[in-house]
């Protein structure tokens, strides 16, 4: 009798365990090499501060021009020993010539352009992989993943824009919308300000190091400014991948988000099996979907 | 002739700036008394920290028991030269006895209760003040507030719950649902964990100095728990406002969510006319909406 029980035990134990669905931890171990995707170094910003290594993908789909010109800028060094000038609780680190109102000391471009056309969204691509979330989103109809880029499609419209999750890296600019060119760039450290989608030109996001930025000491100017030159945090070099030397770039690989097993992350997001949850929320929101990043 | 003149253009511009729609700061700027609320001091938390002051207004509406239970440990200062242990990225800065786990050296409970009941949502107290948002929630179907807390509402199922936005403070607890006391509280520091929404006892929110905690460095653990003793931050002290000298009482008021002020606030945060803002959002989603909280 026992020994029947026992099996029966098994059996059912079994059962349980196979209905269990997956978490995303188990999920992300399952993960087979093509389930990633390595990044081009010819895409990535290796951003050098005294706190450590900050290292960004752009998008360039999104936003060709404005991420030409960030390439031009970063290959002629210009942010080298400029520095992070705000940093606004649950908004924004930003970065710039601290002198950038001054015409007389702010630092000249070379070969990258003064000014670059704004683009606050872009002409719909259907050929770019999208996965699209089942879930409602506050501000736009779909939302959903391109390469681990969020980003809302506007079919009717034919538009696509990414989204400023935390992490994004965007433009800033004054009043007009081309007034950016890519030399001021902020990342998002707190509540998605999705306001900001399609009003400035998002190029990319922080695939490691954003840590570094969101536990920067907040600016206690208007708007997170620093106020005087010394809290500013001095950038040692910003460089594109190509122009690191081999043995420093590093072989970053980001979670496919056109697979089977990413469409399984989501579910598991949406419905944490995790045995700490006890209610499960059965949505999930584009911006609290981080995509794994990891050293090949 | 150029008087005429100007008088049309002084017409049209009076019209041109009636037309304009307010924007927040002006609305606020044109705030009367009675929009704003007195805190009571019996609702507050003085959490004092080598960084500074965190101040943490209670919603007693939300979590009778465990509020009651948190007012219990200030009062004998159980939190006192305790820590906070552990500072997540993008997610929360909790505090708590670094000897939770070794019985023969935690802080042992006085007045307080060891154990408190979970209270993960509420029944639906439909005298409470709700403004609802008009816009889609990804994770619930009626969002807004209650005396500036976000909230969701069920009116089906009769519940209530507030909503983990940033600077939410809820009860960490352990697996079981009735595992956390209110001893080991957490501060929300990144994109709004909805997901915890309903899964933990929410008490409150952050009034003033949340980027005291936010700006803390990561801790480099599993789930950002500080790996060494003395990279945890000291607590001072947390007191009940009651419990504080008058001299160092702070006279908080918020903003009245109830108001026709605050509806025009929200409608002011959906569609920005500030001029910077091209393309306006026409949506809100609750955890970006900050409600204002000034000295009196």
């Amino acid at each position: 009798m026992k020994f029947v029980f026992l099996i029966l035990a098994t059996f059912s134990f079994a059962t349980l365990a196979a209905a269990a669905k997956p978490i995303a931890s188990e999920l992300l171990e399952s993960s087979k090499p093509t389930d990633w995707r390595a990044v081009a170094q010819e895409n990535l910003l290796y951003m050098d501060l005294p706190q450590g290594q900050v290292i960004i993908e752009l998008a360039p789909e999104f936003a060709p021009k404005t991420i030409e010109n960030v390439k031009a800028l970063a290959k002629e060094k210009y942010w080298d020993g400029l520095a992070i000038v705000r940093v606004q609780d649950n908004y924004v680190v930003q970065w710039a010539d601290p002198n950038a109102e001054k015409p007389e000391l702010r630092r000249k471009v070379k070969q990258a352009r003064e000014t670059v056309p704004a683009e606050l969204d872009d002409t719909l691509d259907r050929s770019l992989t999208f996965k699209r979330l089942p879930d409602p989103d506050t501000y736009a109809k779909e939302v959903g993943f391109h390469d681990g880029f969020a980003m809302a499609r506007d079919t009717k419209a034919k538009k696509m824009w990414l989204l400023h999750c935390y992490g994004a890296v965007g433009v800033g600019r004054d009043t007009a919308p081309d007034s950016g060119n890519g030399s001021e760039l902020y990342a998002v450290i707190g509540q998605a300000p999705r306001h900001l989608d399609r009003n400035v030109t998002v190029i990319g996001r922080v695939l490691q190091g954003i840590e570094l930025l969101s536990s920067l000491p907040r600016g206690k100017g208007k708007m997170g400014f620093y106020e005087k030159p010394e809290q500013q945090i001095k950038i040692r070099s910003i460089r594109l991948g190509t122009d690191v030397a081999k043995t420093n770039q590093l072989n970053l690989e980001v979670l496919r988000t056109d697979t089977p097993l990413f469409d399984k992350m989501i579910e598991a997001r949406r419905n944490r099996s995790e045995e700490w949850f006890h209610y499960q929320a059965g949505r999930i929101d584009a911006c609290n979907i981080q995509i794994p990043v990891r050293l090949k």
